[in-house]
């Protein structure tokens, strides 16, 4: 077992309406068993989910949040996405989105954008944009392949971004192995791991946020199983950081 | 730019003084440029950084913590290693390590342990363990490698654990893109990647708590600078999770 991550290289910009399964096999022949990363930017870019900031009216709530050095039409198109702020400081909000994911401005971010003065947001279900960019890959190509949307996300306690998946198809997310023993016959302490999360943070080491490369293949991990990234969000009633 | 990622098979149970830098290249050829992942565990092992459960008398605060399910000997040997307790409920202590890393159970563990009974403890030093690992690598073959080691943390808010480094050598773990903008021209909102912790995420892929399989060489990255992995660490200031 050995794993080769590969760029997706030469993918060109994307607007609405682009065939991204389609760019993604010109970049790289595919075969059974690739997992497919894609930064959630390029895909909502191509599912026009984007919002210019002049049509953006901000609410007194998003004056409140913007205070005097922030941009409340930004923080508008930020409290329009999610469900539940979870902290501020300045000009960061880190909030919870309608996905249940608890990431920094609920994932709405200007850069690499398509222009100047437009926001890139999350898109509505990037479980079902993963699904359908498995289902057009496999039309394309015959393969049977994985296919992860992943984004970069802060962490408490620890600095820097990591990527991890925000949405999945054709994976199970989650590896469980509860009730599985070490060599010794002890249970294991560290019952789940979120492997869907480390293929994501694996792919982005050869994406590079400003290389312009907006995904990459993953050969050799053979996933299995199927799921939905919402698998990855912890329950409320175990979340010891609500 | 691609990544290779390879398993490190074949290594035998660990001791206490066990040369692991030796047992690595028995198992793997490396080369320049190559990322060498160990678990914390194997590396513990290594250091005898274990603790027999039958040694520790627990005080008043442990069997306070433990309550009445708990083992009071185990959250003993947590809170020493611990500099501050983060959240509890029930067994489940998140404590902040001596390193600055908050973790489930400032990362003792009985899984993986030489035998039942022992508790295995985060080493003293992981930066230490890392430029020893390192340099002794450099000894017996020539090649200059970086090294991380490795654990299983979980997140607020993600289910499922992914591998961060807890130490590093001949890497820097931060790729600070601060400045840096996009091909519009957007100056970029994730500023700072963890790429230690995506490495050693990548490496877990292969390793396997449950196959034995304790590191991994990851090839192709060509690492820059050096480091230590407590600038992973966020800095109490700008912590809005403390």
């Amino acid at each position: 077992l050995s794993l080769t991550i590969l760029p997706l290289e030469g993918l060109p910009e994307v607007g609405p309406g682009a065939d991204l399964a389609e760019l993604v096999t010109r970049s790289r022949r595919l075969e059974d068993g690739d997992v497919v990363v894609l930064a959630q930017k390029v895909v909502s870019k191509a599912e026009a989910r984007v919002v210019r900031l002049d049509e953006l009216e901000p609410s007194e709530r998003a004056r409140e949040v913007a205070g005097d050095g922030g941009d409340a039409r930004r923080v508008e198109a930020i409290l329009r996405e999610s469900v539940r702020i979870v902290r501020t400081r300045g000009a960061l909000v880190i909030a919870e989105t309608r996905h249940g994911f608890v990431c920094a401005s609920a994932g709405v971010d200007a850069s690499n954008a398509p222009q100047r003065d437009v926001l890139v947001l999350l898109p509505l279900d990037p479980d079902a944009s993963a699904r359908a960019l498995r289902s057009r890959l496999r039309e394309l190509t015959g393969r049977t392949v994985a296919v992860i949307v992943s984004d970069s996300f802060g962490r408490p306690w620890r600095q820097g971004t990591t990527d991890v998946a925000i949405g999945v198809a054709g994976l199970a997310p989650l590896l469980d192995l509860r009730g599985t023993r070490d060599a010794a016959g002890y249970e294991l302490r560290s019952t789940m791991v979120a492997v869907a999360d480390e293929l994501a943070g694996a792919a982005e080491l050869v994406m590079g946020k400003t290389r312009g490369i907006p995904g990459a293949v993953i050969r050799g991990y053979a996933p299995g199983g199927d799921g939905s990234a919402r698998e990855l969000v912890m329950p409320a009633e175990r979340d010891l950081f609500r």
